[in-house]
């Protein structure tokens, strides 16, 4: 595995996808509009992405997030080439799902979250392009 | 650039690194006692690592950290070959340094972090290796 992305909550992708791309030499790779949020992936090279996450719709997740918690590091993304594998392999460490099966998640790709409570403290996703 | 590491906070980095290693196919690549901390590093493969963060001095910042927020994504470093280069980029972009000029790191990496309140809220580290 290695690190598809660490997404960032914030209430403005725009202003914060200037910064980053500047910060980090880090272009735009795609925007979109998915599941109540303004999605911006940032191309850091090579396999690795920022995902900015901004609430466009009332009641996502994300918007509670930034209610609760402020703008930062929400979740870290690994991609695996065999999301139900390493499902399977959270499953038998005891590790519980949030996402029982994959879904459709941002950019096409199917993706799994983990129960942050079993995992550190830390939500971590899976992720298979 | 590439996300160089995730860095989660624990109160227990033995066990931690024993659920992510199974969970992510990321076997121990180093660990040492730095600044106070056990410092866990798991090998993702590849250029990419999860670090992990106990407390093991009082009054760590780490500690304080896990006593606000409970364990967690603490932060997230990105890898230059030229920190100096990326700290000044950081500057002209107006973003406050936490670290003005890079300083020893764990595993013996040059490291600097910016000021999260210039971030977005994301703490963010710079790491030449």
């Amino acid at each position: 595995m290695h690190v598809d992305h660490v997404g960032v909550a914030t209430e403005d992708a725009e202003s914060l996808a200037d910064l980053y791309t500047e910060l980090l030499d880090a272009p735009v790779a795609h925007e979109e509009v998915f599941d109540g949020l303004r999605v911006v992936f940032l191309d850091l090279g090579g396999d690795g992405y920022v995902e900015l996450l901004e609430p466009v719709d009332d009641d996502t997740t994300i918007g509670r997030y930034l209610e609760n918690e402020g703008g930062g590091i929400h979740h870290v993304a690994f991609a695996t080439d065999d999301i139900e594998a390493a499902l399977e392999t959270a499953r038998e460490a005891g590790v519980g799902l949030i996402d029982e099966e994959p879904r459709d998640g941002a950019w096409g790709h199917d993706v799994a979250f983990l129960h942050p409570k079993d995992t550190g403290g830390a939500l971590i996703e899976f992720v298979e392009h």
